[in-house]
């Protein structure tokens, strides 16, 4: 157990690089939260969070990657602080996701914004994230889809993959029509998707 | 019917006028069609379509305007001639809207950046014309859904807000899908939803 001894120098600057970097994000996805990233440059980023320009280019090497870090670490912290229930329905799993965003507007417009970037040519880094993203999101929402089949609680004669795609869709979809409209009751049209499923 | 006699010169520049700005976005309409705008300025954009950018500027007051008026174009174009068949279901007026944007994936990615776009503080034009499409969208769709219910081909317990609200995003969001992954299949979702719609 030598690492308990004393940690060597390289491991203490990596350790306290990585947790550097955590702070960055930290602090953007607080005003994300509010604000989303509005188009705004790298520079004009680190003026908002209070982190130099330089410290910035440290961690992220563009705009598009600290951009793609923030979403991605405000998905997994919300993932771990505020897990759905235990036996929720797989669309209650989104319309758990789509309440939580209600309150983090500007994390949904920069998931808007990043998946739109990533359907442009040249941002090959939004399209290879958001592409393994939404097929890992189909994969598990088609296996909990089977699930709910093999329970009773879902039609048998409804293709698992076609549903997954239907129910991430549709709650994508309408947490854009939310974001133009606040009165787009969100909830509702999901629920009335599980209803239609399940009967 | 002093018109026919003779056009005065201003309603003769004027025309011209109309018909050159329509000439643009025809052009741009085509450009756009295949590849998107690809975040590229209103002077590459004149470029690409052959349009000097003091042209450009004479008839667009922005970038925004120019691609908002391109897609409006471009949806106008497609409604009158490519009209969805008589007696189509409600579900089946999106799919065959999905079906004419399999051949223009440029003009999916140019809704899908304008609509992001959208949802930023700052794109006011973009705001005001995203809104009031989806706000007449889905009093188009609702109405449909209720005539259908009356004709008995969908569930009368459904309300149709918001059923037409998850029509509209079923059918966005899974064009957004097909965009990243080709394999997504737009249609058998879109069946099925209709399907549960109709049982």
């Amino acid at each position: 157990m030598d690492d308990a001894q004393g940690t060597p120098p390289r491991r203490g600057a990596y350790e306290k690089g990585v947790r550097r970097r955590r702070e960055i994000l930290d602090r953007a996805i607080e005003v994300f939260a509010e604000r989303g990233a509005e188009g705004t440059s790298l520079r004009a980023i680190g003026e908002a969070i209070g982190v130099s320009h330089a410290a910035l280019k440290h961690y992220f090497s563009s705009r598009e990657e600290l951009l793609i870090e923030v979403y991605r670490a405000a998905e997994e912290r919300s993932i771990v602080e505020d897990r759905p229930p235990a036996g929720v329905s797989v669309v209650g799993i989104m319309t758990h996701a789509a309440r939580r965003n209600h309150g983090v507007p500007g994390l949904v417009q920069l998931y808007s914004t990043l998946v739109a970037g990533a359907l442009e040519e040249g941002n090959e880094l939004s399209r290879a994230f958001f592409g393994e993203r939404f097929a890992l999101l189909r994969r598990f929402l088609a296996e909990r889809v089977e699930a709910e089949q093999a329970a009773g609680r879902i039609r048998p004669d409804i293709a698992p993959e076609a549903a997954a795609a239907l129910i991430i869709a549709a709650s994508d979809g309408l947490q854009t029509q939310w974001l133009l409209d606040p009165r787009i009751d969100i909830e509702k049209s999901l629920e009335l998707l599980e209803g239609l499923l399940g009967r």
